[in-house]
């Protein structure tokens, strides 16, 4: 009995986290790693070394697969859609990851009528510094390719600043905003088949600190009508692309409502949590959706859910000396990715379910202080801000 | 970073799902396998070709990993107590593996005061036939090793009968008891470490066709005092063998009471709802036990869980053509464990979660009845024995 083979192009986190989810379906996999050291690459059926700027490998992978997908955007549209011309089926394909680029994607996400930040499109410091006598200074530059985690987001004070900032971008068209005055960040994780038929999971609060995600609890803390806007919005934006497999899209509530900022066509760190934290997780639903089978159930297993991540710390001892610390800790659900220790690195991430949002999350932030050799602390109440 | 490497001997499905929950706690694995395409193969971190009883291949497996488990108790005790003396860790060690005999463990059961059915153990068929004459024919023979999944239990109806059992076993010893009047067979899934702590899951009914568990449903439906007996009983039996990692006990209740059927060292499929239906799977807590770390809650994620085995039928299309039908199942988690199709073999299970048991076993069933190209049936009400 042999199922599909799915080609992933990249070979890490999210690789390896899809790669697992496959062969209790019957699915294999092949990976492009750059190295065979990557996360993926032990977790896959088979690896196909090669880079993911260069044609000759992703057509080596298309070869061997079924159909392709991918881990990350660093791959170029238009070598996609060679595969595509060649007969190869890609999911989700070039004209998806072309919303990998900030600058098309909020284009389109406003053309088609989806809530935005206002935005510009600049490739000069003059027209940054238009955009801020508008809106005031300071203002958000963010590269329109190339950013990922927080890189090549800027907060630009000046038209100083804004000068310095394009010179490092070097041409690379930056998408310009204005420095909102957000509530709350939230995701929605939606699962699309191409054939039809898309589920979303519950709404998410995501956690941010210096660009990266590093915490979230699901559902998010929001009133009903403001979750059901925020999901309803996500299928049609699914709907509107052409997603095929996992969909996250990154939102900002403000006081003006829902203004969404970014998409991601792949599984995402928002989505973690939902390997045990909803019947079907994001990386089973990504396989069922890039192979156009039906879909799996995204609903919560708990009444609340928490992910937070495991960063690399400048003891790089601290995540095996804290393993079994954080194995005590009830309900908390370990997952290490087979990285090696750099800090600031992503190495893992907990998950826990609960009762109730601050039990998983008490529960998450525990078993990763484990993991990051945290002294105990208890924040005095004067600086909750929660 | 490296985490500890734990050899399996043993390369099929419980030593797969065994290897699938390692990477995420950064432990690898080494299986030792007959061939390369066994079901947990592509699962390992590494793979040791070579037979199980050759206490070479043992000392081959045993040199690369930090502690040695299993997948199956048809290993020579003997050979393990050897790998113990040349100061390898083995979990669990060959005391434990000495009660896979039987009559060994009928007896040190018996022995320690647990309670068991009337037995004797038996070389010759006139043993039985004086066994039968105070206990009433038939009764059931079991030959004490070799047998599993309802291979080597016969129930044996005369004298003639016990000659021909006896001589189609050829010596090996026979244990041999009254067919019993048995209300509901359960089974309880414990874990234990070695340096103190254990854990036990909630009792499961166990469905048995033919000597083969084919479906269990958690929890168990007995009266709580009964399932609080059967856990205790559990508990003590670990604590007495010595138990590391899993070790399941399967039961019968009867109407004066429970008795212990049998003991299984290693993962168990009356355990298999554990991936989905509890908050730490008996997998990662074999891990967890095998290598003496802090073991994992294991309370369930739903009111019930369910599994059904998916089994191969006369038609050897009928997994890959029924897996959409299966994957439409809301709730329903499908295990396929990558092994050729052949009628009767365990090809793999389904685990389901509802709001009660007959919702859990009523989603088990539909999806695995469509991985076995079952026709569409509903039983007359005056059939039904529940």
């Amino acid at each position: 009995m042999t199922g599909p083979m799915v080609g992933i192009v990249g070979a890490g986190q999210l690789a390896r986290m899809t790669a697992q989810a496959a062969p209790r379906l019957g699915v294999e996999t092949t990976v492009l790693a750059v190295d065979a050291h990557e996360p993926a690459c032990g977790a896959a059926t088979s690896v196909e070394i090669g880079d993911p700027s260069d044609p000759q490998a992703l057509a080596r992978l298309a070869k061997s697969c079924d159909v392709i997908t991918f881990d990350h955007e660093r791959v170029d549209p238009a070598a996609v859609e060679l595969l595509e011309r060649d007969g190869h089926l890609v999911r989700p394909g070039a004209d998806v990851l072309r919303f990998a680029d900030k600058a098309q994607q909020r284009r389109r996400l406003a053309a088609a009528g989806f809530p935005v930040p206002p935005f510009i499109v600049a490739t000069s410091p003059e027209e940054v510094a238009t955009f801020a006598e508008s809106h005031g200074w300071p203002v958000v530059v963010k590269a329109a390719t190339g950013g990922y985690d927080g890189r090549g987001v800027f907060v630009v004070a000046d038209a100083a600043a804004a000068r310095a900032i394009a010179a490092g971008l070097a041409g690379v068209a930056m998408v310009v905003e204005p420095l909102l005055d957000i509530e709350r960040e939230v995701a929605v994780v939606v699962a699309r088949r191409p054939s039809g038929d898309s589920i979303a999971y519950p709404l998410i609060d995501t956690i941010q600190v210096d660009g990266i995600c590093v915490e979230t609890v699901t559902p998010a803390a929001v009133p009903l009508c403001q979750a059901t806007d925020a999901i309803a919005l996500a299928l049609r934006i699914a709907d509107v692309v052409g997603a095929a497999g996992i969909l996250a899209v990154e939102m900002f509530i403000t006081g003006e409502g829902i203004l969404i900022n970014e998409l991601a066509p792949r599984p995402h760190n928002s989505g973690h949590w939902t390997i045990e934290g909803a019947v079907t997780s994001q990386f089973e639903n990504h396989l069922r959706g890039v192979l156009d089978w039906p879909l799996g159930e995204p609903s919560l297993t708990a009444n609340a859910v928490a992910m937070a991540n495991v960063l690399g710390t400048q003891d790089e001892r601290a995540v095996v000396d804290g393993l079994h610390g954080a194995l005590t800790v009830r309900g908390a659900h370990v997952h290490l990715y087979g990285k090696a220790h750099r800090p600031g690195r992503k190495l893992g991430h907990v998950t826990a379910l609960g009762g109730d949002r601050n039990l998983a999350l008490a529960r998450a932030r525990a078993a990763a202080a484990a993991l990051h050799g945290d002294p105990i602390v208890s924040t005095p109440k004067e600086h909750c801000n929660d």
